[in-house]
């Protein structure tokens, strides 16, 4: 039997939300928070829409998720999400004390974890001092899971608006 | 003639919102949003209430404020706040590209602006060649006003708590 549970199992669904967001008309991001193998939550970009610049596909899949779940944490849960979480999304993965991060697509200019591992040893241990590293120090980070197709509907996205 | 839309005037309108915050039973946190010396919006702490680890007095001024306004970004608005923001609101202040964010006591150990006005050069020099600070580089932000009145109220909170 295989093993149909995998991450790019559950990347698909979060790039299946993220296509649902290009379609109308928003930054195509997905996101589904998994629990136990099973979906609890998806969401996807929903900015413009809303009209709401804290309306990202996380932000909306945590809040769905805790809701689900009728508590305030989201131990145990996984979240997929098809590109890096901004410095606000890590910022609320942190409070939700989440297990696990799974991203598509690095996000060089606005991602809020590429920072806390960069190559800089002093910068590094600067924000371990502080005790301000984004994520919980419990959660554990995977990306680049499926990142071609994420950023493939990005580029797709921004080309058709210029 | 007096000035009376001093920074401590909405400040005190923050901590009337962290007060609300207190009386049920939430850690007390409040903030407004001013715009033409207006309060635009107003908002306490809910994460118990809402179960919502994202329910943040900030994040729900941002959206309320921005419903007001019928438009996603903050331009020419200030927020008032009793508390330093963590780096999930700070990370959402920098998308509303806010004018101005006043906060009253600082927080050493989630705070989100802090850490980046730390002393340590290298450590501020990587963040500004990632592009990362948390705020829009045309955010000003001023801290500690009516910074005891803040404290108070999270110290009487805590000490009731345990």
């Amino acid at each position: 039997m295989e093993l149909i549970f995998t991450d790019d199992y559950f990347m698909q669904r979060a790039l299946q939300e993220a296509a649902a967001a290009f379609e109308k008309g928003e930054v195509p991001v997905g996101a589904v928070v998994v629990a136990q193998d099973r979906i609890i939550a998806r969401a996807h970009n929903l900015t413009e829409q809303l009209t709401d610049v804290t309306a990202h596909a996380e932000m909306q899949a945590i809040t769905a998720a805790t809701n689900h779940l009728g508590g305030k944490y989201l131990q145990g849960c996984t979240l997929y999400v098809t590109l890096e979480p901004c410095l606000m999304c890590a910022g609320a993965l942190y409070w939700s004390q989440i297990s696990k991060v799974v991203y598509g697509a690095s996000d060089p200019k606005r991602g809020g974890l590429s920072i806390f591992s960069q190559k800089d040893p002093q910068l590094k241990k600067g924000l371990n001092e502080a005790s301000n590293l984004p994520l919980h120090p419990k959660t554990q980070v995977v990306g680049g899971v499926m990142a071609n197709e994420a950023t493939q509907l990005l580029q797709d996205f921004f080309a058709k608006k210029r």
